[in-house]
Formats: structure tokens, sequence, C-alpha cells
């Protein structure tokens, strides 16, 4: 027996292992002060009401004979698969429940839709990029190449034809940088995948967060986006599953090549290796999308804009270069003094507790930026934009 | 881009498919006759008392900012790999906390770990077989090679030292077949897996149904095991979590080589592709091990194996030959009259409307034998062995 040797290509994942070791180093020399953490992209708000009321009632479900779950469906439930298609329709955007996959998060679709794809196809990732996107695809043995994401464009990369490839990952409004494509962007990008016979991979785990209407939700609302795109999206951020685990894939019927369909080859492949998402979480998912839910739910996200808008008007009058924190819960601003992340990492933490991530951290261009999130507590964010404003005034 | 060819060399999954169809078709001819099913592995009993309380304390738990869990670790929390390790110690087998981790299910990580293994693998499991062992290898372009599982040698093939081979699969007790090896057996497995160098993949998720001390119920119990083995099992059939979904494996450390260590492997593998467990769903699982729990437990696992003894108590009767109904809710039988499966299944169907599984669905050694499950309710098992004898008397 041999091991994956591919393995051995993949980068320790080692950024939040090592803010996590330097914030404890300061803690442990410095026990009275309080750290202020904006760095990790977990959630921080309780479930709404509406989905712990519902969450109650598919445990009582559990808990007789009548109305017990084994088994569900691979694809999710259709109570759930039609809410999502509800919520798609409210946008805009048609798609058939058959195109739609419930899953545990898109972190996991993201990784195990590779399944479905050949390990000779070149992999075109962002660089800042979440680092899944590169990890998964190295594990398999795939060539990825970067594009250049800067400030030049705004962090936001457009094709370019000179280069070839097979599979391209696009996420907006984007982890880490927080930028969002515009419709028309987005186009382009839908333009060049279906001449170039690429399928893109878009995350969509953010798009609760755009309220600019210019720019889109949905890779679907894009015209040919049917013939080149899957989109995965999340329960996380719009409503605070990341510990609950609940997420869904769309994949149009009209994704295929040489006759094989993607959006069989997903559920043979799910049907295979995957044995659907608790009922439970199902039911607590789909009270996201009733009325009583969605009200509740646009709070929360409103408190985390809040807290988004309070950073970015930090750095606004800082006179500081950032993206996002419009749309998307990511501050994502250029060092200043020209410092490097690091360098700017251990100067918040040391002068002014304020834990943040190093943008090196996410690949090469993010070296000299940084990523503060709005997914803290309104209390703790404000105290920390305090903290650094007074810093950087100085 | 292009899909993964390996998908055009997978069966169509057509078995269960075929027998929903022929039941449909039965029962729109007949709309007077009920029909009884013993055929599908799900579990009918609700969850124990002790999880629906623990479940319904976890969901309020998310409700409140101060007990809210987002992200917990990839490996599952510390409270269930803590229970975990107990379950483990009280059938006298050690193994690290760090050793286990906790799944969405047995199924999902005997797929998913193949990502660790090199394509180059050769993989051996029995005929007949749970298909999902060999359509996740062929999924991935591996070569499965085949044990033979006969009434020769009782449905447990044994090691072939002129075989080589890398990665091993076996389930005991058996799906389909209920039979079960005891120690000195695994014991010659295990030397054999160490000898050649390969690894075993054990799935241990009926172990619960083992009640003859001869028979191991971990892998673990075998000498010799940690260098060689991987343990996965369930909550599905130990306490009804079908629809719940939660399992566990376990990879012991010594499990290397060339440097390269099959639990670090998992971890890497584990932190890049999941995000862990529902809390809730670990809370509930958690239950399962309290004493409470436990005594529950037991309670419907003996409901299980009284349908099991029911159904092999009238293949006795019969004279029938089969494997199972003891130490595991299969009982898998040679098919009377030298009826091919599907023929059996028809007389079944048609004569006294029981529904059983085709063994020739599993494999090529499954023609001429039937699974019957024992995880209907009572009533419905013994109505179907009532009818069941009286076909066979006549």
């Amino acid at each position: 027996m041999n091991y994956n040797l591919n393995f051995n290509n993949i980068g320790e994942s080692y950024l939040f292992a090592e803010v996590a070791n330097r914030v404890a180093a300061y803690s442990k020399a410095h026990p009275d002060k309080k750290v202020l953490k904006l760095g990790i992209g977990d959630v921080t708000l309780p479930l709404a009401p509406a989905v712990i009321s519902a969450l109650h009632s598919a445990v009582d479900d559990m808990s007789k004979s009548e109305t017990f779950k084994g088994y569900g469906p691979y694809e999710g439930y259709g109570f759930l698969r039609e809410s999502i298609q509800n919520y798609y329709k409210e946008n805009g955007v048609r798609v058939a429940l058959s195109e739609i996959f419930v899953s545990d998060g898109a972190k996991s679709d993201l990784g195990n839709i590779l399944d479905i794809f050949s390990k000779e196809n070149v992999v075109l990732v962002p660089d800042p990029v979440y680092p899944v996107y590169v990890d998964t695809n190295v594990m398999a043995g795939r060539k990825v190449i970067y594009a250049d994401a800067t400030e030049q464009n705004g962090f936001l990369p457009m094709p370019d034809y000179k280069i070839n490839c097979d599979v391209i990952y696009i996420c907006s409004p984007n982890n880490p940088t927080g930028a969002a494509y515009t419709r028309s962007q987005l186009k382009e990008w839908v333009d060049y995948a279906n001449k170039k016979g690429a399928v893109i991979l878009f995350d969509a785990a953010y798009e609760c967060f755009i309220t600019d209407n210019s720019l889109a939700r949905s890779i679907f609302e894009i015209e040919g986006a049917k013939t080149c795109a899957i989109e995965f999206c999340s329960f996380s951020k719009i409503a605070g599953f990341t510990g609950t685990r609940c997420g869904y894939t769309v994949i149009p019927h009209a994704l295929e090549k040489d006759g094989m369909n993607a959006n069989k080859l997903w559920l043979r492949r799910q049907s295979t290796k995957f044995n659907g998402v608790p009922y439970i979480v199902q039911k607590g998912a789909a009270a996201v999308f009733t009325k009583e839910g969605m009200s509740q739910i646009k709070a929360n996200l409103d408190y985390y804009r809040q807290n988004a808008k309070l950073i970015a008007d930090c750095m606004d009058e800082l006179g500081i270069w950032y993206t996002g924190g419009k749309n998307s819960p990511y501050i994502w601003l250029k060092c200043p003094y020209g410092l490097k992340s690091w360098e700017f990492f251990d100067k918040l933490l040391n002068e002014v507790q304020v834990v943040g991530t190093p943008g090196a951290g996410f690949g090469n261009n993010g070296e000299g930026y940084f990523r503060l999130t709005a997914f803290g507590s309104k209390e703790v964010t404000a105290q920390a934009v305090e903290s650094i404003k007074k810093l950087l005034q100085r």
C-alpha cells in the first residue's frame, strides 16, 4: 500500500494556527490585557428563534415512530429544496428542484465536487485565495495556476484569453478580500468559460451580504452561466450555521460534455459517498426561509453589516485603502507605513490588542494586506475600531 | 474541462431502485394487498429518550450567545470523542483520543478515506459486497479484485497469500451476509495485511449486534491491527441515527509508511474538505453512551435481535441454509428450490407480499441467495415469517 504522495505537495495549513500561537504567547505575557479578535470568519450571534423552534420540532419528530425519519434523500428533503428554489426565484433566478443538492456545507462540496472532474484539468484560482481551493486540488494531483488579484484591479482579476484552464474558482463577494464582481464582470467570466469549455465553481457563501443591486448574488443571474457554472452556497453566514452545518449546491442540467452530465455525475457521487444532511438540520435550515425566519435573519445580517461599516468608516477616516466592508463581512486593507502583513499583525496585537488575519497567509499577492472581519460582537468591534484609530492617527 | 471518465466504469446502482420498481408495479396491480418490507437496512424505532433530551438541550445551547457554538473541531468535540474512547475501553480496547475522528457516518468516511491512498493501490473486496466499497474505488480509477465468499467458507473468505493487494475491505458482522469473523480468523487477516504491507479498512457498523464473545467487535481487539487497520463505526444501527448522521473513524498513530502517517493525512484531509458534524448531533450521539442512553439503546437492539431470531428460527424450521441472524440484523439465505435471487424475489412478492433483497445485486456470488433484515417492526416481521413458512412448507 502507498499513501497519496500529493499530500507532500500541500503547504502546511499554518495560518490560523500561527495566529493562535502568537495570540496565546501575547496573552501569556500580558494576562491583564483583553485581546479583541476580528480574525476568524466565524459568526457570534445565536441561531434565530424561528430556526430554534424548527429544530426543537424536528427533534420531537425523531422521538415518535409515526414521524421518525431514517435515511433521507441523498440530495436533501423536498421541503428544503423547495425553499431554496423559492429563495432563488425571489432573486429572479429559476432553477429546477433536481438541480439543487443539499449538503453539509459549501466547503465540503467545493472539495468533493472535484471527484467528478478529470485529474488532468488545469485549475485557475485567484491569488490571494481561500486556501481550500488550492489544497483540495493539489491533494488530487491537479495543476493549479493563479490569476493575480491586486490593488490595480481592485482584487477582482478578469479573464485573460491567453490563459487556458479547465476549472475556475470564483468567490464573490470574496473571501478574503471582500471584493465583489458586478454583473458585467461576471458576464466576462461566463463568456470566457463557455469559450474555453471550462467550468466555473462559483462560491456564493457571502451572497447574503450584498445590498448593491449592480452586484450578482448568484452566477445564474448571468446569461450563459447554466452551461458553464456550478454554484455553492451555505447557511453558515446567512443564518449562523457554522456549527450547525448546512449548505447547497446548484448544478444545472445543461452542464454537460461528451455525453457526461455534471448533475447526474454528482448525484451518483453523493449517493455513493454521502448519506444526506441530518433531518433535524434540514428542518432548521428550511425555517430560515419562512417570513418570520427571514425577518430575524435580516436583523442579524444588519448587525454584522453595521460592524463592517464601523470598520470601513474607520479606514476611510484614516485614509487607508481597502476592499470589502460593503456587500461583504470582510475588510481587506492595505497595511499602513508599508508594513508587511505579519509586521502589521504584530503591531496591532502588541500595541492595541487587536487580532486580524495577515493577508500574506492567503497568497503572494496578499503580502502587505490584512483582513478584518465583521463577525465579532458590536462591543468588541467598536472597541477595536477606536483602538486602531488612536494607534494609526498618532 | 473533462469529467472523470472513471464514472463510466461504475455499474448503475439499480438494485434498490429495481426492488422499488417491482414493488410499485405489484402494489399498483394489487392495491388491496399489504406489502411486508424486510428489504432495506434502515431502522424503524425512534431515537431513545436520552438522545432526544440531549438534542433538545443542544438546540437550546444554540439559542443563546453564551452557549452558542460556531465552527467546531474538525475531528469532533472532546466530549463525544471521550465517550467513544470509553466505549472502546469497556470492550477492552485502548485508543488514544487523537486516534478518534467523528464523522457524519461510516459510509462517508469509507469513501472519503480513499483520498489519503495512492490511486495505484489494488483493492481487495469480498464478493458479495456492500456496493459502496467497489464504486468509490472505481470512481477513483483503482483496480478492484475479489475474494470469493461462498457457502463453502460460510461467506467468510480467508486470506490467500498468492494474492497481492494494498487495501482490504472487511465488514464484520457483514452486510449483506450477516456472517461475522471470529477473533482467530481476523488475526489471520491482520497477519496477512502486515505481511503484505496492506491496510485493512474495517467496517464495524454492525458491531453492536454481536453477543457471541468469540467474535471481535473491533479490529483493534486483534494483536497487530494498529499497524495495518482503520476502523469505521456508526451510530446508525446502534442508536437509529440513519437520518441523524453520525459516525466515527479510528486511525491508529502507528499506521504509517515512508514517513507518511495515516492519522495526520486524514486530519489534513478533513480540515481541508470537511467542517465537522453538527454540535447538536454530537450532543445527541454522546447521550448514547450515558448509562440511561445505553440501557434504552440495548432495549432497541433487543427488539431487532428478536426480529432476527424470528426470521432465523423460520429458516431453521424450513431447513433453509443461511448465515447471519445471530450477531447480525441480516439473514442471508439460500433460495429454496434452486431459484435464482430475482426469481425468489418475485415469488415472495407475488405469492406472500414479502419484500427482501436479491443477493445477486451484491455480486456474482450472491446469485441464488437472498437478504432479509431485522429492522422492520415486530408485527411486520412476524407476519412476514408466518407467510414465508406457509408458502415454503406447502
